[in-house]
Formats: C-alpha cells, structure tokens, sequence
C-alpha cells in the first residue's frame, strides 16, 4: 500500500517566521519514513479547492529547504478564506474527496485564531465520517493572541522589530533640541502585547518612549495631553507608542474621530490612523512639533530583525506537530509552555491544546501588567518578553547585496 | 605653546553612517600628535553657541569609540541653524572669539547642503580676517543631493533599507491570490535617488516594484492608473515606489492635491501623503485593494541594514578630511571619485571640492537614467547603485536582545 502524504498549508497574515514553522513540518515530514510526498497548498484551503499544490521536493530540493527559515512572508501564499459555519456544507465533503485523491494522512495548517477554525471545522468533520486524516494547527501570529499558549511564534520577532526600531525612532527624535513629540503606531486591534513591546527599547529608566497606550484600557485624549505635558520634564523629545486599535471608554477607536474606516472579509473593522490624528491633537493643542510613524507591515515582514529564539521555537514547533500526528494527535494545535531553570534561564517547551478552545478567542495582555493609568507596561512584561527577543541571526547574503530569500515563482 | 584643538559637529537630518563619519574624524584627530584635545559641538553650531561642548577623550574613551560605526542618529545631536548671509552679522566674531578661547585650529561639519553651507560662509569669514583655523566639509546625506561627488555617505545604507524593506513589502504583498496595489512612498523632495533604489529590490526581469515614479519628471495621475491596469498582466500584485516629491507638470505635488502641507525652518515644503494620496486613487478609480507604506524616518535611521561599504567610506572621508586639513586644505568639501579595476570592480578615492561650489545646489538623477515613460529607472542606475549596498553588518548585540548603541546621557 502507497504511504500517506502529508500536506501543508498557510493562512492569515504573513510573519517572519511562519516559514520556519513550514520548514519544521516540511523537513521533518521528509524525514519520517512513514510519510510520503510532502505536499504545500499554494493559498491555502482556497488555493487547494483549485488544485493548485506543489511538491516540496521538487520546489525546494535540497538544501534549499533551509533557505525558508530566513525568508520572511509566506512562501506558500495564504487566504482568507472562511469555512462554512455548517459542517453539512457541500465544500467539506469536497476538501475530503480531494485528500483521499491526494492520498492525504497528514493535515497541517500554519496560522492564527482563523486558520485554528479551519483546523476545528475540518477535524470536527473529520470526526463526522471517521476519517483518520490527522489535523494539526500551527501558530502563528505577531499578535501574541492566542490562547492556551505562553506565546506564539512570530511574536518574537515583530516584538524585537518593534523595539530596535522605536530605538532607533528614539535616537532619530532625539537629535534636536526642541520640544518634539514622535508618536508610533503599532500593529494591534484588540491585544496590545506587541505596542507593549515599545518598552523593550529603553536602554535606562526614563528613557523613551515615556508613554505606551494598549487597547486593554480606554484612551483619554485629555488625559493623554496631560501625561505628553509632564513627559517633557524628563525629556524634550517625547516618543509615545499606540496601539492601532485604541479607543475611548465608550468603545469608540481613536482613529474613527477622525478618518473613515472599513471591514475587511471577516467582518474585522480596518484601523488606520489614529497616529496621525494623536500627532494632530498635540501639534494643535500643546504647540509643538509633532510626527507620526506608522510602523506598518515591515513588522511583520521584515527578517533584518528575527529573533533567533523566535525562529528556532517556530521551526520546533512544526517538528513536535509532525511526530504528534504520527502518533495519532488530531485536532490540536501546538502550543508553547514556558519553563525556567533553576537559575532563571528561559526555556520552553511544546505542547497539545484541544484547538476548539483556541480559535475564536482572544488572549490580551493581563491588565495587573499594565500601569494603572493606563500609558505604561509594568516590569512583568519586560521579564515575559525579553526572552522571546533574545538571539542575532546572521542572514545569508545574496550577491545583490540583499540578504537571501526563497520565492515560489 | 599648547597644541591646537580639533573641533566637529553634525547638523541636519540624521543618517545611518553620519557617526561613522564622526569616528572616523574623531579617531584621526585623537591618532595625529600634532592635535591636541578632539571636541565635539552638542547640537551643532547652535549648540556651540551655548558652550555645550564635549571631549571625545572623556565621553567615549578606549573602544567606546568604534561603537559610534553601529550607532545610527546624530551622536552629537544636531541642529537646523542657518548662519546669516552678511558675514559683518556679530555671530561670526562670537564664533570666532569662542574658537580662539577654545585654541581651535580645525573644525569640522558633517552634514548636507545646508551644512556645507556654513562651512562655506565660515571659511569664507576665517579669511575675510586672516584665521588660520581649517574648515573643512564632511559630506553626508540620505538623499545622494549633493554636487561634485560620486555619491554621498548615507545613501548607501538608506538605498540598501530601501531595496531590502520593498523586497520583503513584495513577498508580504504577495500572500494573496487577490488584485493589490502596494505603494510605497520614499524620502526624497526633489531628487529622486533613493526611491530610484527601490529597483534593487527585483530579484528577475519583471519583479515589483513595477513602478517606479521619481521626482525629476512630471507625473501624470491618469498615466499611472493606465500603467497600473498593464501592470496586473504581469502581477496580480502590485508595488509602486514614490517620491514624496512628486508633482504635476505644473509643478503642484501630488500631496498637495489632497493634503495641507507646512514650511520647514529652511523654507522647505513639508511634504505628507503622495502614497494615501495615490492608494485612495487607485482603490476609487480601479476599484482594486490598495494600501500605501510610508518608509518614513527608518531610512534614515535603521542600523539593521547598514551598507558596509557606506559604513567604510563614511570613516574614510572623516580620517581623510583630518589629514587634508592637516596639510592646510580649508573651505573644501570631502568628495568621492569612483574608480574602477580594470576587470570592473567598484572602487573608491576621496577628493576635496570647493564647498562653495556645492553648498545650495542639488544633484538629480539624469533623465537618462529614467525610463522615457518617466515610470522607472534604467540599467545605468542599477549598475551605478548597486555596488554601494554591498556588505552586511555584523552589529555588535547587548544583552537586552538589541545592537549596542552609545549616546549621550
């Protein structure tokens, strides 16, 4: 009897390391006998539903493997496509006929909560008609919001983007004496974990930025003029990071005072711009000069940075989700479970969540971490992150003078 | 008689390499017998008016020093002074009196155009009474404006972020199967270089970004959505490049078209939002996702992608400057001559220019070097770019996870 194949996919936005969560599960899938192809879907459950699947053996032969773990964005493409609510829906019974052709055992799926639904709807159906396929989520999201984990690749190395830049930011702001105030709009709708990151970038007490606001608690713009008007006793260059999606006690985004908003597929409001409407409130109300940077995706597209702690979890994580299914784990998504040794050092190591209890749900930042007024991070935040942030990677260069990635063509 | 002192400062906008060309000031002046103590000016000549004076023997001592190579920003901190035009102004013999209190006999400005602009008005003073004191220009910008030099240091640190960053804007932008247009607005008022360099972000003939629009031609809004339209034959995804000075044929910006813009200290416009300007035109009229990045103050100021052979140049210029002026060179300008090996291999010398031949003008790419549709760049600019981002940083880490700065406290 011809071996099963394994089958990978990728889902959601782009991080820099969910190609390294698919080297893990690639290269391991390769190397257990018991496994056959190796298979990716090109844009996901909506790319696979047309056909169109490449072999990893033949796309990226060799060594060339490896290369993904430096290659940031996803090498496979990613949808946003929604299974049906309904598991009597003719799309599932479409997506299993094609796995049977494919000869599928193995079912990977590398995103955040949406493709951790995908994971629950199509293990669920799996159930239904006892099918033996294995269904296995890998995590992935800048964002740090999954529950049942201590944290989530690719949070590691947006959160050390995000520091080493508002550092730089800090350093650029910091070369004129004048009054400035530099606000730093970070990604982030509802959980402020990588805006949180904004502290990681002080290099003393009292340095920049003075001033970081999540979405876990209402935004004052009053109380906000006030905390930038005493800022300026510590340093005549303020930088304040803000998360995207703060908004005021009543649930209103700051960035809706000012610019009109969409909703993207998932019916998620579209923020923009509530940097650029804070930068106008101080220039107008405190008299002094003020800009606004919006971080955008280079936060979560950019390998200049990666952590090298990130990078080697997301790769181990897509191992220990391989050597699961083969033993027969289905419908669960690895997670991540700190420990320390006994002189402090972080380690972590992976584990099995039911993913029924992770997708749909939204993991932010403990309020006992957040100052309690709301424009600072406490000192356990820094001790969670700073691990996660931790490890250079030193890029192959490519004769172009840029460092080297991988692209399906 | 006491050995004279050497004196630098930095003025302007902030670049990756400009410490690097202060160490390589600093180190020559501390390396050569003949100087005595090596001062910096805090905040430029605005500063030194105040007496904010440093010495580099106390502030950075032993190997501190190198560090400035990996720190981006302006180490002395800057300014936006402009000294008068009529040298009978009382602030000439107030900086000269300061000088001879201080037994200055070099001094020393790191900057661009406006910068070169007071080491012109300051020589130019100096001789008017028969100074000794040796003036000399240390070129610097991200903008590649400046005349009688091959290039600027800065630019090739800038270019190298600008190519890496649009290269992973590519691959992020390239997840979905869905028609997107990407643009990306890059610095550059009236001179188009940097944005040029996003070209170096192609990996194939025929890679994003498949527009790019500089400043040096007129741009036409409905010219571009037609080249928009041809180009999602080649791509479903789309990125664009723009200067933030782009404009009509009329001479209006195209930020002005929809945005209230300010002046500068200089009487420069302020320029925002050409990329909003263009994403809300594409998403109207073509109906088509569209978002817009601005690259923003990280080109100027992101150590992480750091161009060694920018990083190298810019410490040349500093040590050659001292020894020029050494020789008794003064009111020039360090210049680059590139050269080439007989088999083509990028080399460069320093000169020394006239800085009154260069302060207030502004060099622009050759309309040769652009396309005839004024939508992209030739090979002539690649091959003059690319040797310029060659060589990746290795940037020394600290323990909190971030490369090793040194600043001020």
């Amino acid at each position: 009897m011809a071996k099963k194949n394994l089958i990978v996919g990728q889902s959601g936005g782009p991080t820099a390391v969910i190609n390294s969560s698919l080297y893990g599960v690639v290269s391991e899938g390769i190397r257990q006998e018991e496994i056959g192809h190796v298979y990716g879907m090109v844009n996901g459950i909506e790319g696979f539903l047309k056909g169109t699947v490449l072999d990893f053996e033949e796309a990226l032969p060799g060594e060339k493997l490896e290369y993904l773990t430096y290659t940031p964005g996803a090498y496979l493409g990613s949808c946003r496509y929604k299974l049906p609510q309904s598991l009597e829906d003719p799309v599932y019974p479409e997506l299993f006929r094609r796995f049977e052709e494919m000869n599928i055992g193995w079912f990977f799926y590398i995103g955040g909560n949406d493709s951790m639904d995908t994971v629950s709807k199509l293990s669920r159906y799996a159930t239904m008609i006892g099918s033996d396929i294995r269904i296995i989520g890998e995590p992935k999201t800048i964002d740090n919001d999954l529950v049942h984990t201590d944290h989530t690749p690719g949070f590691g190395s947006a959160a050390r983007y995000v520091a080493s830049t508002v550092r730089e930011i800090t350093l650029d702001a910091s070369v004129y004496e004048k009054k400035s105030v530099t606000i730093v709009e970070i990604m982030g709708r509802h959980a402020g974990w990588l805006t949180a990151a904004g502290a990681l970038a002080r290099k003393y007490t009292g340095d920049n930025p003075l001033l970081i606001y999540l979405p876990e608690t209402a935004f004052d713009t009053e109380k906000f003029l006030t905390k930038v008007s005493s800022a300026f006793e510590k340093n005549c260059n303020v930088v304040v990071c803000v998360s995207e999606g703060i908004h005021d006690a009543k649930g209103t985004f700051i960035c809706e005072y000012d610019n009109s908003v969409g909703t993207d597929t998932f019916g998620h409001k579209m923020l923009a711009g509530c940097g650029k409407y804070l930068e106008n409130l101080v220039r107008g109300r405190l008299g002094v000069k003020a800009r606004s940077i919006e971080l955008n995706v280079s936060q979560r597209c950019s390998a200049s940075l990666l952590s090298d702690t990130d990078r080697q979890e997301a790769v181990t994580a897509g191992i220990f989700g391989v050597q699961a299914a083969l033993k027969g784990e289905t419908g669960k998504m690895v997670s991540f479970i700190r420990q320390e040794t006994p002189d402090g050092v972080y380690q972590m190591k992976c584990g099995l969540e039911d993913v029924n209890q992770i997708c749909n749900e939204e993991k932010t930042v403990p309020l006992s971490w957040i100052t309690e007024d709301g424009s600072d991070v406490t000192e356990d935040f820094i001790r969670y992150a700073r691990p996660l942030i931790q490890g250079n990677v030193a890029l192959p260069m490519g004769e172009d003078g840029l460092p080297v990635c991988v692209y399906r063509k």
